[in-house]
């Protein structure tokens, strides 16, 4: 070994050497100079490290351009102290909390006497252009703390993130230009790296996020990698607010909210109908299954709370009331109910599995500023059931449970991914018991061929879980259904079974859900569907539109025949023009629009219009009637 | 006029001279002496008077005998005194509160030390009936405030009593042989007139009803004019034992309770599956009238139950929670999410009425003493409706109402009566609007060619009402379903829309329920159908048994053919004995048990036992198939 050289190795296991002190940028250099140029951040011995930090020891190495996910990330930091060298220019007074990166780029909290608005943001990206252009060289400094409080002596939310630096960790600070910045890093080396970025909106933000503090001003940005992604992003953005459930709630009138109640939501006569729709679904579905359907009370007694564990668990998100001066709570979930009806009777293992199911109202406290629309509400309808097994029967009632999984998301054309998580630290119960489970589950997705992730260690601390993720019409993922294994509630609760042998043995749980919560399902189903549902979920499946006022009695004879077939038909029978009339019924997404006038009356026929066609097409009414049931009962999309 | 003689005039408005000082045992005797000996009391001017007390001024008169609603009340009266002397006879020391008729019978409230137990009544009835054997004379004596403390010196509860008597009011005591008490009469002669009684049951009960008092010992009973009668009481209520929907509950599994949420049903799979069917059923039904269903939060904000008048009458019977420290109610009522989402658009006439319906679940404190299984709980499913009318629309509307309620009972076999129930005292709103409402209700139920009893002065608050009352298939009557007018929530809600003249105008509400509380109507039903529910209700519709297991492959292939026409099919493929499964069948009260052999096998047939029936017919299956989805079509029962 020779003292000046320290050894490199690559991912992919080739070793070099290199004189002590060699930088990232140097040794993808010596790769090639194109390299060199795109890399913007590195590994080394798996800790990020600006390209430019000297190396002193023999290291694994690895290199990373703007288009990777860990280039990206240093790329939208960067982009953070960047918006705030940009403020700093615009505004010299200003001062700074934090900047970090979230999900497609960066914030930034401040504070400012003025306030910021929209109509700053294309000023403050102008200057944070011109700060590329001057391309700086962004440095890592080491700082004594006394040099670091001196630096920002003006900044006093800066000061007091100084304080929270662990005494052994070593303070750096980042300096490009005549800007510097508190930081761990790494950062990108030039401020010339940055190219596709956005500023995207202002909001206050509560220091440290903790409402008692004082409120900043918050800045978001987006940085991608490429003017195609940057592009895409905004595209999304679009699509996404287009497809907006809380907007489509309120023009199809599914859905309302008050300040009454807030985080709970009205459902509408439109909304009310999908709804039911759903349940009837399911719990159809549930019965060829052999589930029981169940009702259990919306609040019971503290003390089966605290038997449950959701007192030591989940008091700060129940709701309380008095009942015969006892502390009662709203349920947060239907666990407890179904492990009473389970004691009301003596079982035998011939009596198992018990699929026992419920459509029940739950209520969580959420902080109301969490609260989004039907998908993050305080109140909700669970999908739920509890399956109760002899430990024998766990494999095969987990392959039934994602049977049904698989037969409600097709319905809906959706995709998903499935993970399965594993033993955490915190677990309860035997390893061997926790083994047995893990494999039962995995031998279930094997047998079934079903991929799969495995989180290690992300199990509930009562049992492994499987959960399922749908990927919405514009690939966004939900985590919807859930499969899970349970041994500690039926010991809490001290259910037993008789066995074969006669003697008393313990049950397993296994906690399942389809849509999770209905309504947060709902408003997945919304955006999904963009608010044109499938014609079954469909509040109105048929908007009829006569030509005249004198194909009125027409009109009425098609609807009563639909009706009778349970197709929830409308005429529109105001005196408006037709086109008017059609438009107006393509705004309701109503899937089918037929108008009627004097050839269709003479022939009984229908002129039929399908929701996103452009064309209308005339038929026989008796080719559509047979048409649109057969979609209503095969519940197409 | 002659100072010696009054003038009395009967019923029938026909008049007589007595002499003055007559009785009405004297003038029931000179019409007939069996009309004397059947009278046991009469009515001076309207006021209940004993039949020995003199006549001293000119009066209308009338006579009962002990089968007359006036007199067999009276009969119970002294039979509570009999009661009562019978057990001073028994235990000396014993001290007495108050003793009143109730429906069939009567109950009297005693101090003693020992306990009187359900086999002490027999013992007290023999004394009963030496006393009735005895004959006593039963006279009714004026008595001054002073005379009436020394008498009941040794009986406390009776001074309290005493002094609860006006003062302008006089004391009267009645006496029998050795015994006496404070009453205000009027009594039967005699007490050889009581013939038909028996003790029932004992009970403890807080002096006054009120639980800060001491606690009683209740004794009751129930008398009757005729043997008969009290016989066909005990068959009643042998019957209604039979029919205790408690009882059958448990028995067919319908539901349970626990001690963990009093009051608030679970329910099970069998009582889930009817409660969907009732549900279903309405649902259907008011879509086919064009109702809206919605679905609104099951707490709100203390503050709009403030506005909705619930907080000033109700605040005593609701649940509160907090939510963002804010105190909130569980909604024992629906009408003000109703008002809520009525507010949240602007209405034109034309859409007008609207009818809101929801299936609601309520909150509403009892007392845990007067919990009854289904029949009173604290947490209940309302099927309740707001239609939003003009005040042009409300005949119209109550109208159909009543067509939607009709229609629902006849389904049940239900007769039904109907109570009018007008402005009340405390009443709010303008007298003109009043009249109107009353005389829109008269007008339809005089269209529709409804009876209808008046209720002077039984109305809400707020509005006129239609009750209904059922009559179950053993003659008792339950209130049910309702329909009211209500001009007030408008009012506090500042519900308007625009009316023909493009001006401001304010809607009428109508509530309305047919079910009422679908957790009691279910009660009412099951013991109504005494558990035999009709096809279209009952859990499990077919029960399959084979003859042998040999012939489970074709009970497999009939389970799946009635499963896929919708119905709900067991088979009972234990092995126990052919008789002994289909005795377990009629038990459970499934309709249909059909048996399955050799010979069905061979003819394609089915060998069917309908519940109730004794003897079983073979038929082709088809036929069966056929006959069992129209019952379950038409609901027939």
């Amino acid at each position: 070994m020779n003292d000046q050289f320290i050894k490199i190795q690559f991912p992919d296991g080739k070793q070099q050497q290199y004189e002590r002190g060699v930088t990232l940028t140097d040794i993808a250099h010596s790769i090639s100079p194109s390299l060199s140029k795109k890399t913007i951040v590195g590994y080394v011995n798996g800790i990020p490290t600006d390209v430019a930090r000297p190396i002193t020891e023999d290291a694994q190495i690895s290199l990373y351009d703007a288009a990777s996910k860990e280039g990206i990330a240093v790329v939208r930091h960067s982009s953070a102290h960047l918006l705030a060298h940009a403020l700093k220019r615009i505004y010299p007074s200003i001062r700074f909390g934090v900047g970090p990166v979230i999900e497609d780029g960066f914030y930034y909290d401040v504070e400012l006497d003025s306030l910021i608005t929209p109509s700053d943001l294309p000023q403050i990206e102008k200057v944070m252009k011109q700060i590329i252009n001057e391309s700086l060289e962004i440095n890592r400094k080491e700082v004594s703390r006394e040099k670091a409080k001196q630096l920002f002596a003006h900044d006093p939310l800066k000061l007091e993130l100084l304080e929270d630096i662990p005494q052994d960790e070593t303070v750096t600070v980042y300096e490009q230009g005549d800007f510097y910045d508190l930081c761990r890093g790494p950062h990108i080396p030039s401020t010339g790296k940055i190219q596709h970025f956005k500023l995207t909106k202002v909001s206050g933000a509560y220091w440290r996020g903790d409402s008692n503090n004082k409120m900043l001003q918050r800045i978001y940005g987006v940085a991608f990698a490429t003017k195609d992604e940057l592009r895409d992003y905004f595209v999304f953005l679009e699509e996404a607010e287009k497809r907006n459930h809380r907007k489509l709630g309120k023009e199809l009138e599914l859905f309302m909210f008050s300040e009454e109640a807030p985080g709970m939501p009205f459902y509408l006569a439109n909304g009310q109908i999908i709804r039911n729709e759903l349940e009837s679904f399911l719990r159809n579905l549930q019965a060829e299954y052999d589930y029981k359907e169940v009702r259990t009370p919306l609040m019971m007694n503290q003390r089966l709370w605290e038997q449950s564990g959701h007192w030591d668990h989940y008091k700060e998100n129940m709701y309380f009331t008095q009942v015969d001066e006892q502390s009662f709570a709203l349920k947060p979930m239907n666990c407890p109910g179904h492990m009473l009806i389970y004691k009301n009777e003596r079982h035998s293992y011939r009596d198992l599995p018990i699929r026992m199911a419920e459509f029940g109202q739950v209520h969580r406290h959420e902080f109301s500023g969490a609260l989004n629309g039907l998908l993050r509400v305080r109140s909700f309808c669970q999908d739920d059931a509890h399956i109760f097994v002899t430990p024998e029967q766990i494999e095969d009632e987990i392959t039934l449970a994602l049977k049904i999984i698989d037969h409600v998301y097709k319905v809906f054309g959706f995709e998903y991914e499935i993970e399965l998580s594993t033993r955490p630290e915190d677990s309860m119960g035997s390893e061997e018991l926790w083994n047995r489970a893990e494999t039962a589950l995995k031998n279930v997705l094997n047998n079934l061929g079903y991929p799969y992730k495995i989180n290690v260690g992300d199990g509930a601390f009562y049992g492994p879980k499987i959960d399922i993720h749908i990927k919405d019409a514009i690939q966004r993922s939900h985590q919807c259904a859930t499969v899970q294994l349970d041994f500690q509630l039926p010991d809490k609760f001290d259910l037993t079974y008789i066995d074969k042998q006669n003697e008393k043995a313990r049950p397993v749980v296994i906690h399942r859900a389809v849509f999770g919560s209905i309504d947060r399902f709902l408003g997945i189903l919304i955006e999904h569907f963009a608010g044109a549902f499938p014609v079954w979920l469909a509040p109105t499946q048929v908007q009829i539109v006569p030509v005249s006022q004198v194909h009125l009695d027409y009109c009425f004879k098609i609807q009563s025949q639909l009706r009778q077939l349970g197709v929830r038909v409308k005429i529109d029978d105001d005196e408006e023009k037709l086109g008017y009339k059609i438009r107006r019924a393509q705004m309701q997404k109503i899937p089918y629009i037929i108008v009627l006038g004097e050839e269709e009356l003479k022939e009984n026929a229908v002129n039929v219009r399908k929701h996103g066609e452009k064309q209308s097409i005339s038929m026989p009414f008796k080719d559509f009637k047979e048409n649109i049931v057969k979609q209503i009962n095969e519940r197409s999309i």
